[in-house]
């Protein structure tokens, strides 16, 4: 049994992770750790939990294989610095910290339909970011495929719990409900983990991606729209896609439209392609908290201790 | 021009009441307090209001008709105390500081579909709750025709704008949407208003209202569930109701069940009546920042001031 | 393996059968049958599956060991009538045509939390309502304990998925969203069931239970709050509650007020008392798919095939 | 008083319109029309109107000044062939049946803020659709200053009222909530009229427009997000819109980026522009029912008829 530990146990992110890992067949769960209900039954902030016996508490890190770090950007690194970690310990972050190339150190970035193999072989993994995992995954194709034009421009749709546990006056029902807005126009910190995905695909330093996130009135999910003019022909594009996923079980390339309810709640990335004229429009569809974020982290834990990539991420769709 | 003022002009209730006071054709808004953002444009609160060029300022008490005070719970009576209105000035007050006879002094209670006649004569009026006012007006025509049974059972089901605008775990998007849980069960603070109305429209003192107030995953409405068990047929109720209300232009007696939609954005309160052996169900639907705030307490300016009960108050039913 | 077939595959109960038995380590999903769907790949209705190979196809009886009956009510009956069924297949039906004593037969009434033993060794299940199971787990203790009072209240509050997939006013999103209404009040079918668990329980045949249902403004997951009024402490009335459900995995009795977002999309019934003077609320909280429908029918298929009663019914909850 | 008319009385567009045209201080509602409901009351079908005594019924074409017709896309151009309207009346069709040059006759185009002159002198309106109202305001100020770029990218996310009152899989609850998804990419009908629009106002023929309609979780509103890559200086821009827009009092170009709740239930226009490198964004919110179908048309009447463009428009937002 792979021994695991997380670190930032209280929030939405480690709130999913201790969900799946209860039920990950090759997972012991020894250690929750959160500096604010340290003691605490973990149903106490994640409620649904009431028939687990898990509590709160310090990580032993001599007694773990796996290290979750499930902390607001910024403060993994922090940690790290506090907390020594033994080499022999594993570690999957899934803040901001070390997701570029500048900051990245031994980490390496946790996508693994793009760096599978690498992620396998290595001790630290950077899981990528909600909104970089959506959209990466509708570019990798084509800047693989050399065809990616520099002119990008996404619509990304998210939910509410993409701005975590904290309310605010954004995540306020009264304000959420019933409406949209868009955030961060342009400037979204996941641009950087995108650019440098698209290089390492294949793709050009000059592609110019103009990325408008909007805040959905939904609380998890994401679709993302990502428009580009380019001259090949569908059926070609559409052959791009499903060779370069055919060896990725979490990503469909999918005949009809995509929506995204058919992937909340799952470890799923749904993409649809539609072309007229030049036009081309590469819909994405993840659920934002599981292969943007916690199932994501499994999915490379298993990659890491050669388990089977889908252990414990086999998840029934909400769906409704 | 009725000259008014509002203060605490920042909050939901203040947001409605200048909302609807814009339009008033009877009424000039002179003066909108608000300690946090005085010398501010109102739209930088109430966002909509955009095209407005009025602006928070501090109230010249001696240059208005009327003051609505639209504080939190217990800053009505210390505004009050620190801000002496001169006696020419009519107060229309929206917490729950004046509502009970025990703190009432000289303010009436305004509820119109009771009080009406003391409504056109006073100074000062306390306006009732929201979840008060759903109740009331299921109650009080069984109350006042003697036949309302001691054990009433109620669900109130109210939208988060009830929970005010400060954002909390409750109010929250990733908690309240599509979700369902009851707060204040059997003590919820409107019980006292309610049973001082019971009584007030010819009720028992003995009246035992189990209420459980119920969060729904909606921003605006109230719809009251109120079941009693009693012998009278249920045409002899319908009269009883549509006679009550005959005289009410607000109160609508409808021969279909009702829903909340109905009402929201609207002043008006909409009932329903079902029968099967004893057990009568009294549905009651208004909008909680119209009728149930802001709205009702423009109707009561309007009885106060001698003008027609519904200036200001015929409003498009957002009803999708 | 346990070979089984499902007539009716194409609606909302089949869709989330299927999808938690194509996890269900015990289970091989032989045939899906669809009058209007055969031939088909499931995902066309099922969209969500796009990684599944399974068609609609006709049922070979000979070849299955259970059959789950997913039609609409009426039509398990004639659809039995016209499809003879070996002695040695089990039956597992969701519809309400075997529920009730007058017209059950063979069918055992699938409450595992009232009738366990009895599901273990029977040949035919019929299913409970969804809103019938909410309320039942409400009541079987105090019934049991011989403390129900006659007069119950009940207000049930439902989502979209209730209401099957077939579009209508009701479910229309226009009408449905940010709306709450009242329908089939004091006279629901599901009161049938309702009155014969109590009475199978040990509680009285006048128990008359003023049942108020209501369509919620979301799409799956039902609330209960079930009102009476009695005499016994809050503590003692726990405590039959915390031994009734001591050896059902699937009931939670909680110290903290439930709330319905912590059993969505998981076979979990939580439930939780409050207690004021006479006045005691139970709270309960299903989804209204799986404890509801489709889960619960798993766990009696778990029962009857001496498996696990949790087997493929350790869910992640949706929660957000 | 102007005598009114409305063709196809029971749809959503309709109801909005009587919902206005009921407090419109110039107007009597003389007809409404609708061939399921004849005789009936309307709040039979706009069931808010409780308290209207107005019932379906035939129009007397002779004694009216206007007709609005709500009928859908198609029938209007049959309901004026089977129905001779007197010269005198003047029309106002709320269908696509006569907004493009190539169908028009005597039809205006009825954007008031590109042909406010021509619609006061004319006898029959053209009213815009709902996204192209809401991409057209975005666009018509770049295409006046001639600095409309030829590659234009939307992405336009509507609420369910926008696909009409008959239930569908599209807009039924259990689908619609907490989903997303694309519908007529790069295909929407309303292409057409904006595409004349642009060219209208003094943009190119070679405008590529990119437009990607979304299906979003809500009810009402359209947010359009606008992106194009040009050269000028942000407060240029800023200034070339609210330049533009000076003279139009349902358009307001905010200094803070917009959101859609602003403007539900009025007949406003607001938006925002954002700037990055070359990147632009501009953000357009309406009323998909109001600014976008029955408010704009009842803002053409007003133009029509020499009153004040903002009679019966000056209607409280929700906001919540």
């Amino acid at each position: 049994m792979i021994r695991v530990a997380i670190a930032g146990g209280a929030g939405y992110t480690a709130g999913e992770l201790i969900r799946l890992l209860v039920n990950h067949s090759a997972v012991e769960l020894k250690y929750i750790q959160s500096g604010s209900h340290d003691g605490e039954p973990i149903y106490s902030v994640h409620t649904d939990l009431i028939y687990s016996d898990l509590k709160f508490s310090n990580i032993d890190f001599e007694d773990i294989d796996v290290l979750f770090i499930c902390m607001g950007h910024g403060n993994s690194a922090k940690f790290l610095e506090e907390n020594p970690v033994p080499a022999s310990v594993k570690i999957i972050d899934l803040s901001n910290d070390f997701r570029l190339k500048a900051d990245a150190g031994e980490f390496i970035y946790g996508a693994p339909e793009l760096n599978r193999e690498q992620i396998k072989g290595c001790r630290c993994v950077a899981n990528p970011g909600c909104f970089a995992t959506s959209i990466n995954l509708a570019l990798i194709p084509l800047a693989a495929a050399g065809i990616l034009p520099e002119d990008v421009t996404v619509t990304g749709i998210t939910g509410s719990t993409g701005a975590g546990q904290k309310p605010t006056q954004d995540t306020h029902f009264s304000n959420r409900n019933a409406n949209l807005s868009n955030y961060k126009v342009f400037t979204h910190q996941h641009l950087g983990e995108i650019g440098e995905t698209v290089v390492a695909a294949g793709g050009s330093e000059a592609t110019d991606i103009a990325f408008v996130p909007v805040r959905g009135c939904h609380a998890r999910g994401i679709m993302s729209d990502v428009v580009v003019r380019l001259e090949e022909d569908l059926d070609k594009i559409i052959d791009i896609f499903k060779s370069y996923y055919a060896s990725h079980p979490f990503v469909c390339v999918s005949d009809k439209p995509v929506y995204m309810k058919q992937v909340v709640n799952t470890n799923y990335c749904f993409l649809s392609l539609q072309k007229e004229g030049r036009k081309l429009l590469i819909t994405s569809v993840v659920d934002n908290l599981l292969k943007g974020a916690s199932g994501q982290a499994v999915q490379n834990m298993n990659l890491m201790f050669g388990l089977d990539e889908m252990e414990g991420l086999r998840l029934k769709a909400s769906y409704f």
